[in-house]
């Protein structure tokens, strides 16, 4: 399993959870728990892979994606009321699952040779997006949009530095941890 | 005509009616009920035939679709009044596409020889999706993800059932139907 | 440079203005400006270059788009407090982009020969998604679907104006300013 395998089940499980917690204050059954923890645990990196014309997209060409996503929302939803505060632990599982998709999407963006314009936008699309249905969907207000949250710009902050580091050369071994790095940094930092 | 495409229009049609009842509710004008119509019914199916990658998608394949969600939005634009509930007779139509969009849409996945996994998922993407994006896109919350509502696990059994009945070698033209009145007995048993 | 692309350009620069508006009512940062124009400025289009299977999406086959939408965004960040209403200049900028970019999408489309269903169509969601997906994420009832607006109804009359004006052999130097105006006439005389 190589690195860019990691970062995308890193994502998707930490996504997962996310959404999970999500249904759990929605107070949704089990199954709307598995619906919601896929929707943002899939979400971003299906629509970086729409808009990059993969084929086929990731969690069809390897369901064990969607098998992350489905048991992450199962453990949640026989624990969820074990977490004393889901909206602190929201925050802070989010702003992990976001910097590891940041630097999924970056990655796949430059394993297919991308200009630095596109890999920066397919990390800032595959980070944010998942979260974004997540909210829209539930009726909230989305993180990616409060004020002073720092959100899509830790996004690009990460993505821009996976795209200068490949730029003068460094092997995605460094880049995309680096990547990851830079956006949690900036993102738990405004939390 | 086949079996397929019979539960496709039936899917479209009755979606249509549902997206054209939101529509009178918000009190929208001619083109608006038709947009909305249109969303609902073919949103599920875009959506599904995008991830799959069926080119092109089946309304551009085919506009009757669209014309048959059109249709609809006219009849309910001016005979919606007649209706005495609307909130009621928009649930009981919306479990019954719901029903038939899921065997249309795991109809499609089976027709394509995907694995089971991805069979249940187009099923309830198909059947799920129409309905999920007419309620944001009015800010209802949507039905998907109200409690007690056994939308989406109606979904995932009467897909599971089809799935199953592939894998036991029955025809088609059992498994579908099967599929349908599994997720309507789900879904209509908790209106 | 020809029509299409001016058309295209014209339409991601004034709809990046309207979500750069919109996001200084949200009080995003300067990246939640760039990320909403953007959004809102290549959100028709690229739903429409999905639909089409049209690969690269416009603004990956060319990055111009995209940094004409920053750019915008950047300009609107350092300027929005001086515009006094900012919802009245919305909206008639909304109208703007409205109409060319119903414009661009019937061009594109007519490009592809596609018959005049799909004409009207793609005219319709170019325009009408970036605003609907903008309002949408940022919780705003959609100006698509409030009463009285005129809002899918001008993008209809002006797409559909387009594909009768091909049948009836108007070279698309008519065609598309023609669909402009109709669909920019009767969008702003509801405002």
């Amino acid at each position: 399993m190589n690195l860019l395998a990691v970062l995308d089940y890193g994502s998707v499980l930490v996504f997962a959870i996310t959404g999970a917690l999500v249904a759990s204050r929605a107070q949704l059954d089990l199954v709307g728990f598995a619906f919601i923890a896929s929707l943002t645990a899939l979400g971003g990196g299906t629509i970086r892979d729409l808009l990059l014309d993969r084929d086929p997209i990731f969690w069809i060409a390897d369901p064990t994606y969607l098998a992350v996503a489905v048991a992450a929302a199962l453990a949640v939803f026989f624990t969820a009321h074990l977490l004393e505060s889901r909206r602190r632990a929201l925050l802070w599982l989010d702003s992990l699952a976001l910097s590891i998709a940041v630097a999924a999407g970056a990655g796949v963006a430059m394993a297919l040779d991308q200009t630095a314009v596109i890999v920066v936008l397919m990390g800032m699309i595959t980070g944010c997006m998942g979260g974004l249905m997540r909210d829209v969907v539930v009726g909230d207000v989305p993180v990616v949009l409060k004020q002073g949250e720092l959100y899509v710009t830790a996004a690009f902050a990460g993505s821009a530095t996976a795209a200068l580091a490949r730029h003068y050369g460094f092997d995605p071994l460094v880049t995309l941890p680096g990547c990851a790095v830079v956006t949690w940094i900036l993102r738990a930092g405004s939390l």
